[in-house]
């Protein structure tokens, strides 16, 4: 008589979905190099002068590699306590993934116009923008995983849960406050996201468990 | 005396394989944000306009991103079920990758096309061709591999094994259907491919097999 | 007192140097879509003309594809003959990776001149030139290899050696005469290396080992 | 009651950091091919004359292959020696990789200027930075890693660290030594790069440890 296989052994295993992420991790933090154009010399222009107009391009180069090498280091953190995924979860993760591998594109778009004095609002709000998508989609996972403890470590402390959770909103509502900034003003919110990216950049706080006996993890 | 060992030792293992087209997958899908180009801005145009124009270029990269997602995770998914492999199913599998890498052009062209009116109808007929060339290798594959149990594992039902074969014709079936469908009108060739999308975003079903006691396994 | 530990633990894992190639491979081969351009039209031209138009590259996509893709089959074969690696083996496949990522390049070249009469010939041979680089690397590789059993397991036997050693010298020279030949006719040099690619993607040929009882292995 | 698990389970293994490097590295290596542009012919140029014209392309692709090659092998000899991994040096990692990513854009620099007699010199001497920065982050890695033996092998010699360093520091201030000798010279400054480049090729030492008995290692 057929019978079915547990369901979960057909799923992912999340170590695959990390080896995978990982690969597209690897790319679009590489990727960010081709945006940045070899100078064409006009006239008597030095290429020393050239080089260094380029500023902004190697600036977006800069934050937008330690944007994506910051989210590849917490990706393992928090893979860490995901014990199993479901079909919705790799969903959720391949979008997650989408807005990480799209950063390249805002990247360059800030680069091209952030000298550009009256486009450079929109190109720095629209940069914010890019920033926000992975953050929205990286709170949804949490979400989607920690409801009922439905796939994380069922030894999490809700404790470290809630404040884990109330960090990653937290997270999310300053970027979209960088929006909200670099409309008023484009350099106040270039600063804003730096200052965001310079506090991610910080180690991630420990999780805590409720078992007594950690010795059989 | 020269002996010859057993032959499925050379032989790439399914877990090699696996890893290599994961590599593929994670790269052509990175690689699609390469085709939204910055966009360089005429006369008084803003840069907010000049960014919204390429709202094709956005759905392109989304569609194709969560077909190449759903690929790969299927990948995974049909990949438990293949216990051993052959030359000539690396090379299906080499075939297979071809038209995933493929993938980007077909995209770029219906992203550059789609809101040029003469010619949508067959930048919709060619990325309905794009999408099909995977479905069509994908079904080769599979069917090269369940041929005798061949490639298999041996303990699947013929059931499941059957109707997993008529779903992957169908798919086929459906997007050869997608291409006619875009011959006559491109929106709704459009609309076809990503109904077609959302059907196979949903969980796959799970394998069934004839043995009783799984344990084993 | 200070003491060496065994050079062969410092030296990279032929696992190693395999992954690493994985990842050369996948991306050299997924590289190639990125030579086929979205093409613009001109006057009254439909796409589809445009698309057609292209059908040079799609050829140098395919033919490229399926040959990175053999030299991946391949490189596992080969590898699981090598045991172990040194340091200037690990320099040899350097420079086999750096012949592999430089395919795109000639591919392309051979895309964009192979319907231009007069350049025809040029395109042709530049191409052959570029098959012929990686072949080069391969059989440098697997010379120093096997030169007094070095890398590969010792039980090999030497009959297996000779005969792969005297194959794979034969492909260098028939890329070689596919450049000569190229150099009379261009098209006769693309039907050679066709040839070349389609005697290249059968299966390779078993190892045959000195040893009679191979349970050990 | 809440605990706190060992902090250096969280804390991203030196095995998954090799292997996110290694993808880095594969990329890259693997990008550079992307700077060697189809030539279009002008006027009656023939276009082996043309691809001639590409030399310099073709120096910088594998000048820079080399150097990415040699870090990649270096990368794995250097993390047979960490034993542990923080925060902060999983940081400095992604800034070392950031460095070698960045490689291909001074690479495409030398490459279009080089045979441009006035900005041959500026060229030159942004490759040998271009080099350097690499250089300075990869000793930043080693000399943080073995602050009191902090993340290495605390079996490692110290007089193995101390020359080891000195080897580090000495290759910082020979690249540092390219670059003022390419602001006096281009041509000069090239061959002390390619010297260096010589010298990095040969195998490193072997280590050296203060334990007597190795095999428990």
């Amino acid at each position: 008589m057929p019978i079915k296989r547990n369901k979960a052994m057909v799923y992912l295993s999340t170590q695959r979905i990390e080896a995978f992420s990982d690969g597209v991790f690897a790319i679009a933090i590489t990727l960010l190099v081709l945006e940045i154009k070899v100078p064409h010399l006009e006239g008597s222009e030095s290429l020393w002068s050239a080089l260094g107009h380029l500023w902004s391009s190697y600036l977006g180069y800069i934050f937008s590699f330690l944007m994506i090498g910051v989210y590849w280091a917490n990706h393992h953190h928090i893979f860490n306590l995901y014990k199993k995924s479901d079909h919705y979860f790799v969903l959720l993760n391949v979008v997650f993934l989408m807005c990480i591998s799209f950063l390249p594109f805002p990247t360059a778009v800030l680069a091209a116009y952030i000298a550009d004095e009256p486009h450079r609002q929109a190109a720095m709000t629209f940069y914010a923008f890019g920033l926000l998508l992975p953050a929205i989609s990286w709170v949804s996972m949490w979400l989607y995983a920690v409801k009922g403890h439905r796939l994380v470590d069922p030894n999490l402390s809700p404790a470290f849960i809630s404040k884990t959770t109330r960090l990653f909103l937290l997270s999310n509502a300053m970027y979209f406050a960088a929006i909200l900034v670099s409309l008023w003003n484009g350099i106040a919110g270039l600063i804003l996201c730096t200052s965001l990216t310079l506090i991610f950049i910080q180690a991630p706080s420990e999780p805590t468990y409720i078992v007594e006996n950690i010795n059989d993890h």
